[in-house]
């Protein structure tokens, strides 16, 4: 790649460059990770190069989304890897601020938020991570004057609901999924994963093991979500460090909950913590 | 003036005009407005002509800054009007939305709100109100990628809640307050002033009347909150119709109210309904 990524550690710097940018008429794509960049966020950061004429990559390990019981400060970090991983797939900026900078009134005065979809799911067990999420990523979408946002489908819910807040906010940004990236033997790929053991990350395949036979069930015609979920958990739950969170079946869409009956077009989504290490994943069910 | 003024009454005919406007690299200020235009809005079309290359006025009366006993349905409404008023002053779009189009997904999904200063003030008799207000201002930035926006000092308190929502969220767009105006003989222009009866208008003087005796007050040395105040309820409270929803001293950047002692800068804001209609006002105490 012939472009050299800069590093903009400031909000007002990346602002202005933005603006700059776009009043020249070149479309913005921008990835916003959590940093300790893996494949799956390689994959956006290329659809982003392919797509837009200037990609921003930021690296922000967002406190206002973490509960304080949650991994915030052991949260993994390693900002020399994503450089060069952000160099060799052609971004332009790769945007690490500092808390003070994205957050210079402190947190917590202005917050955006998604009701209903923010509130079931891995928000049920994570109060006020989605406000957390829409919030920064709305500074983001600012800062950046993005034209496209990319997204990881791993993170479903997330997804969803952004791509709601944008539609209910007129914001100008199309926000666009890309597909989970799995490891060979079927592993989602996750920052987190780095903090399995190698006995959690033998059981951590539980995961991906009873999607899949969530999955078949459904192409061998099972359309009942109490039963889907027991295929699921028959594979995770008899791993003995597997905590389950949820597990669920829902509108691919909209994310409402089915209980009983399912329709032709569903996903399961579900969220266990391994060896204490807390991991999500999901997979369309298709005919 | 040499620019004739369109109509746009689609949000994403508007966001489209916008973005190749914004791609030229010219500047864009917006005028949000509920309509039934008066001289105070004319004032702060005239400051986005002088300083945008292309200005946006917006007539909106939005339902979801209105609570359930009050006065959407009544609110006045004169679109061939408005449109005279906003061609006179050189603006290139007046954006005229339906509730449909602005909120396409129904209301009440994705809201934006500021803590704390939401809740005081206007904010403790009208519930609700300023979050419908950061929502569709929210949306309408969005929708006018405005470099700049322009509000009344009038509504004060509003224009403090979207300056601080600016400033946290990393919105681009500078907020810009403009000073309040008055009739000849006081009152603050309001849409809402043609709902007053002749009797009524008299009475509602007297809310100009206490807050320059106020004023007076505070250049005579007076610093005692509960002592400013009362200089201005000596004026209203004597007038037959008028009920004060609350007179308030503050500070004029964070509007943290005072009790007791206050410093040589301050602003007194107050709500009175006069004969039925809500009316508020303000001014600042200077030496």
């Amino acid at each position: 790649m012939s472009n050299q990524t800069i590093i903009i550690r400031d909000a007002k710097e990346l602002a202005s460059l933005t603006k700059k940018i776009q009043h020249e008429g070149k479309s913005i794509g921008l990835v916003p990770t959590m940093g300790y960049l893996h494949e799956g966020h390689l994959s956006l950061i290329r659809a982003a190069r392919a797509k837009s004429d200037f990609v921003v990559v930021s690296d922000f390990v967002n406190p206002t989304q973490f509960g304080p019981n949650e991994d915030y400060a052991t949260y993994p970090r390693d900002e020399q890897a994503d450089f060069e991983k952000v160099q060799s797939c052609g971004a332009d900026v790769l945007f690490i601020p500092t808390v003070e900078s994205l957050y210079p009134n402190g947190q917590g005065s202005t917050w955006v938020e998604v009701q209903n979809l923010g509130n079931i799911l891995c928000g049920a067990t994570r109060p006020g991570h989605f406000r957390g999420v829409a919030t920064v990523v709305t500074k983001l979408l600012w800062l950046s004057r993005a034209d496209y946002a990319f997204f990881g489908e791993k993170d479903y819910q997330q997804l969803t609901i952004l791509k709601r807040m944008a539609a209910d906010l007129g914001c100008p940004t199309e926000i666009i999924g890309m597909p989970l990236v799995r490891e060979a033997d079927g592993l989602a790929l996750s920052s987190r994963n780095v903090r399995l053991s190698p006995e959690a990350r033998k059981q951590a395949l539980s995961l991906n093991h009873g999607l899949k036979r969530a999955s078949a069930a459904f192409k061998a015609g099972c359309r009942n979500a109490e039963k889907l979920i027991w295929e699921a958990q028959a594979e995770i739950a008899t791993e003995k460090d597997t905590e389950i969170q949820y597990i669920s079946v829902a509108n691919p869409d909209t994310l409402e909950i089915y209980n009983g009956d399912v329709p032709d077009q569903a996903i399961m989504l579900l969220a266990v913590k391994v060896g204490g290490v807390r991991l999500i994943d999901n997979m369309r069910l298709d005919k």
